[in-house]
């Protein structure tokens, strides 16, 4: 029998990337999807065409944060970026949250691994996006659960961590990843704005590649 | 200014005098009660009681845990308890999701603080309520939020995690807290078992405090 992995799947380039990756490793995986009441909610939409398209299974889990404090949650906000050193679209402690919650499922159903598309353009901003974010969690993982105590806590796995956006879309390609499938716009529109630090991290990592964005 | 403290409160024995400690202390308490599809709902309704009688703001998170695999959750399934050394009614994680829904809020609120009534006899069986899960914990959300990067990241407070259930309604007696409003029983009766574990240590903790259970 295959080893199960809960992957956190955004709708995003990025997370799609590390499902096609667990996939390719063999893992049966299982797609949590979260709806925050993130402003960009088609990427949920996104998130579950991709599931179904790569045949995993997935689950919705909608998630109140019910506190503001971001651009990305809040509609009366503008979307600026990266004007400050930590951008307004970071959402208090999300990917702990996010991650706790896949932990859960994680130990409910005995995954061997916990893969989260985590990557280093991200975490010159987003302190939820640094490795030594990953190392603390996977502490309390370990110090926090059943599995843990016995042993066999999940792994908590971040194989984009140390690659760029264009390396990301390479390995993709690699993996026949349904690019055009992927949302990536922080904003809520009908196409992608082209403008936020989102869409313009996606622009530039296809140039890098050397790749069109089949999306546009 | 008052500084400010989000207080886990479960609607049970202990969480009700974290809270009345952190209320004694002078924060400013704003009570986070999950609604987790727990069997015995009916302590939340206990919570609601507790925080409004402390005079103190709440707000019920709603969460789907969505997976069973715990006692707790299954309403189909028999409470046994503490047979195995991890009783039965561990529901994966929890305490990890609780602790970063926390954080999330007392971020956004900014927050000094949060409490938690975990203590000692739990920690014989729940893994979440040991002193090494919280300081994992606690670097975890150092280096995982944007309070964190800035040094201000809320402290983590167990202030019961050494004291026995005598001890902790000793305390709770001094500071006042409504345990008649309290509600412990794992089982969702209209009246406490008497037999779960949690009925149990309740018992125990009055008789070693000596005092009556004014719920009974």
């Amino acid at each position: 029998m295959k080893n199960k992995a809960v992957v956190l799947l955004s709708g995003g380039l990025d997370s799609a990337v590390a499902l096609y990756l667990a996939r390719s490793l063999g893992y049966d995986c299982l797609c949590v999807i979260f709806d925050y009441g993130q402003r960009h909610r088609r990427e949920i939409e996104s998130a579950r065409r991709i599931a179904r398209l790569a045949g995993c299974a997935y689950k919705v889990i909608k998630l109140d944060f019910a506190h503001k404090g971001s651009s990305l949650l809040d509609k009366k906000a503008e979307v600026k970026g990266c004007a400050s050193r930590i951008p307004d679209t970071y959402v208090p402690a999300r990917n702990i949250v996010f991650l706790s919650l896949a932990l859960s499922l994680a130990e409910a159903i005995k995954a061997k691994e916990i893969f989260i598309g985590a990557h280093a353009q991200d975490y010159s901003g987003y302190p939820d996006c640094r490795p030594e974010f990953y190392r603390a969690f996977k502490r309390a993982a370990i110090s926090g659960t059943r599995s843990g105590v016995e042993g066999k806590a999940p792994g908590i796995r971040t194989p984009l961590i140390n690659k760029n956006k264009a390396q990301i879309i390479r390995l993709g390609r690699r993996l026949k990843v349904p690019f055009e499938l992927t949302w990536s716009c922080y904003r809520g529109g009908k196409a992608p704005c082209g403008r936020c630090d989102s869409c313009r991290f996606r622009a530039n990592g296809f140039k890098g590649a050397g790749l069109e964005d089949p999306s546009l």
